[in-house]
């Protein structure tokens, strides 16, 4: 059961934004603009980081409806998420995006982690300024998200497969155009 | 030297706040409405919160920047401040706000930590639904400023004085109405 009083059957992070809406709008504002405007990461990419991330704070509902955003955007190659989650060292993924989630996993533990050459690194694998800063961002954005969601015990749906449809309306609408309780 | 290029001599968020206000905005307005707006704990109270998760996240700037807005906002009793910094149970703090202090610095650790119990004592000495939801908010809010300023290895000033000024400015103006260079 919630720490507080939350409407009813509303997943995670949707029932403290339904009921706390003022802190809701720069929540959901700054999803959208973190992984959904221009960056010279994909938003699948983006996504990838968010779910990576939740994954290593152990957040169910976040890490399991932004896999489901994530493989809906990855389309094909949506397998590249259940990969990352496991061990990205072992994933289908590009060097630069392999350096990113080292950065992304040690902002997770603790931004004084990040070293130069972390970031060397990702540069010498093609990441520009931006990369670094959306990846930083979107790593200390979702160590947020995660305690907010399991720091009041929201109720979530334990079936990952519950996250699939949402998932593919998110991917295709972004984080404002959307139902009132959605994340 | 910051990860990435920032404009020289702004210190601590304010660099990379600067370099993408798209985000900033978002960052801005959450700080904003958690910290200032309308709650059944006092801005004092919840700078002290967030003074403390800064602390125990080892954040340099956002501790120093924290307790010198917290520090004016107490007033007379800014003590406190230092007290709470220092070992919190031993701090001439109401039951309310240790229970609340608990909350925060296991939400700091991980939302999952914190338990029925802790909000039961909470509620026990007249913590409301909103005094809990703005403590767990604020904590995790916290846990995203630190590392986005310490994954970014951003500058800031050594000397805890060189806080004392702002402190004062941004405890009175709030985090809206200010110099573009401002957190």
């Amino acid at each position: 059961m919630p720490h507080i009083e939350l409407p009813d059957g509303i997943p995670g992070i949707n029932g403290p934004m339904m009921k706390y809406p003022e802190t809701a709008q720069h929540l959901r504002g700054l999803a959208e603009v973190l992984l959904r405007r221009p960056s010279s990461l994909t938003p699948a990419e983006r996504e990838l980081i968010a779910t990576y991330v939740s994954a290593q704070n152990n957040c169910h509902f976040c890490t399991n409806s932004h896999a489901a955003i994530a493989r809906h955007l990855y389309g094909e190659d949506r397998t590249i998420v259940d990969q990352a989650i496991a061990d990205f060292h072992q994933a289908q993924l590009s060097d630069k995006m392999k350096a990113l989630l080292v950065i992304a996993g040690k902002v997770q533990q603790g931004g004084r982690r990040v070293t130069e050459e972390d970031v060397a690194l990702a540069r010498a694998a093609g990441a520009d300024d931006k990369a670094i800063h959306d990846t930083v961002l979107i790593a200390a954005a979702f160590c947020m998200y995660n305690r907010y969601v399991d720091g009041l015990a929201t109720w979530a749906p334990e079936d990952a497969s519950a996250y699939a449809q949402r998932g593919a309306e998110v991917a295709e609408k972004g984080y404002l155009d959307r139902r009132a309780e959605d994340v």
